[in-house]
């Protein structure tokens, strides 16, 4: 029997998702030096730039950009619990932002699976259909994505 | 009369919106190196931070993260183009990634309004859905983004 790579086998399959199937993040928790920068980055606006200007926002106070909130929950997924063999390539999703995301909070993903689909032209690979809630330490949704990705196959599906 | 701030003559408010109306935002040339260190902080795969890994990708070559190209899409409309009074505050939207971003892409993103909404129960706003198409030089579409976002009213409606 030929040697296999542990790591490798830890990689998960289409075969390997079902609905219902159920993932959590580990967690990262923000705070406000982060949010400016990256809002300086990519989302300049006072209410993700500077506590007094916010203050004077619909937020009442410094929130993260969306966007960066998206960008950790992204790399959560990525660095913990969620091994995709081939990697996490979304091909596109819906989003909502339900609260905002204020400096000092927790957050962690936990994703569902909502629907496995074998491709029908690339006996190869699949798409998957996976919620994750974005959640702070008080367990409330800061975002819901759901996404479809592309997930390679173990076996090829017959022809 | 008194004196009235010009840059606060230019923001736009839900009275400024109507469907169909466009707007184009100014554009971003993406390099290797930006596409590498945004993957490091917040998706960290190989086909967005090693070329020679990339090439074995579904990809073919380095690509930027998908995250990437909605945070630049995000900067080019907050700094250039659609400058709403109170910011631009999304509240979700659906997206996909057609094509991906590549090093050496320039990217401009043009966007329509679909939808003006008052809300029934707040008179000082309402919500837009705004269409934005990231595109590259070759006019290709790289993000689709319907999006939306809460608009402040000029003058608050009459109950």
């Amino acid at each position: 029997m030929p040697d296999r790579n542990a790591s490798a086998d830890d990689r998960l399959y289409l075969e390997d998702f079902y609905v219902g199937r159920r993932f959590t993040s580990g967690s990262h928790a923000i705070d406000a030096d982060e949010i400016k920068a990256f809002a300086r980055q990519f989302d300049p606006q006072p209410f993700h730039l500077d506590e007094e200007a916010a203050k004077a926002s619909l937020f009442g106070g410094l929130v993260a950009s969306g966007w960066h909130t998206a960008a950790i929950s992204m790399r959560l997924q990525v660095t913990s619990g969620l091994p995709i063999a081939g990697g996490m390539i979304g091909i596109g999703g819906e989003m909502t932002w339900p609260q905002p995301t204020r400096p000092g909070d927790r957050l962690t993903v936990v994703s569902e699976v909502e629907e496995v689909a074998p491709s029908r032209s690339r006996p190869d690979r699949g798409t998957i259909r996976l919620r994750s809630e974005t959640r702070n330490q008080r367990d409330e949704v800061v975002q819901i994505l759901t996404a479809r990705m592309v997930v390679p196959r173990r076996t090829p599906a017959a022809r």
